[in-house]
């Protein structure tokens, strides 16, 4: 089995975000013309990507719209429910745990873990907030085996470990911390600087491009 | 003129987090080896994303650490200020003001703007609010040229339009919303989706890898 490739997985969503909009507008077949103009990609690679998810398109009618919904969210493991636990919930955690959009993809937090006393025994956007000395318990009973961090830099190593100890497979890191974990633990960074550098190094390009046009 | 490609732009920040710390513990050179082993990535990988920044290392010796820092922050535009306003205080907007590491990287948040009548004139992580029919006039006003939207799907084009008849050329776009503007406008979506599909595609395959180990 190929590994698919991390820019192919992060298109992903923004084909699935596209489909359900085209699906309620109406229609059932789409081109990877249409998606690749309308998200401003290029029509081959659109193309690349979906091979992945072993949907064929047919010539001149292109892809099903409802068939690659369908396999995309199982491609994902969109299309099951997934729970989740998240350390730290100061104005990041909370952000989280209050988007809408999580829902809809089957991720569901079953609960959160502070230091903050005032926290612990609360719930935030209905969800129940622990003391996070008990995170490890509580992972081991629940059996979830996903986790989100969003806790201090310097503590979130000790935090993965003590997911990992009960027996977290799946760590979704927010932190800018790099983590050390088994090689069966699956760590992905969740982290605002990649995109923040694409945004800021963007726009020199563009000056460049502007002051010395022929270059 | 070459783009840097998105995925090189994406580890720049990862390299520099780490070049920080090497930097504190005191040390002065480093090798595209040592940042692989650390970052889990592939050396030569490294090596061709220092590349783009123009810095080239020494035989045995390595990069020097400052001037890598120097050099990425520089190719980043980092080593500035630049200053950015934000459409919609909901969590994320409130979570994403309160972000204590943008400072660091010269990113300064100058307004906010809602259309929540509690949170107008009121101060969020001791920034301004304002009502977001301001936006337009208050971008003109002080030459912003960052702006950051938050707000619901259904008006984050409208808004991004705002943004740009008041001068904003670059937006970091936190919907879910596809945003059509002029070519001159840079458009970055930071999503939390992308990431959470490379999360859950890698449980998928690390469990197909355990069944299958031959394939």
């Amino acid at each position: 089995m190929k590994t698919t490739p991390k820019p192919t997985l992060r298109r992903l969503p923004t084909y699935l975000h596209l489909l359900y909009q085209l699906r309620d507008q109406g229609m059932e077949n789409v081109s990877s013309t249409i998606i690749a103009n309308a998200l401003k990609l290029d029509a081959t690679q659109v193309r690349k990507d979906i091979e992945y998810t072993n949907v064929i398109g047919k010539p001149k009618r292109g892809y099903s719209i409802t068939e690659l919904i369908h396999e995309i969210e199982k491609f994902l493991c969109w299309d099951q429910e997934k729970d989740m636990v998240i350390a730290g919930v100061g104005s990041l955690g909370t952000a989280i745990l209050g988007y809408p959009d999580f829902r809809e993809i089957g991720v569901r937090f079953i609960a959160g873990f502070d230091t903050d006393p005032e926290k612990i025994g609360s719930k935030i956007h209905n969800i129940e907030i622990y003391d996070i000395n008990r995170l490890t318990d509580f992972i081991r009973e629940s059996g979830v085996s996903f986790g989100a961090i969003t806790v201090p830099g310097d503590r979130t190593q000790e935090i993965a470990e003590k997911m990992v100890a009960g027996g977290v497979t799946a760590i979704w890191n927010f932190t800018r911390t790099q983590l050390h974990l088994g090689k069966d633990i699956i760590v992905e960074n969740a982290r605002f600087m990649p995109s923040l550098a694409v945004l800021t190094r963007r726009v020199i390009e563009a000056q460049i491009m502007k002051e010395h046009p022929k270059d």
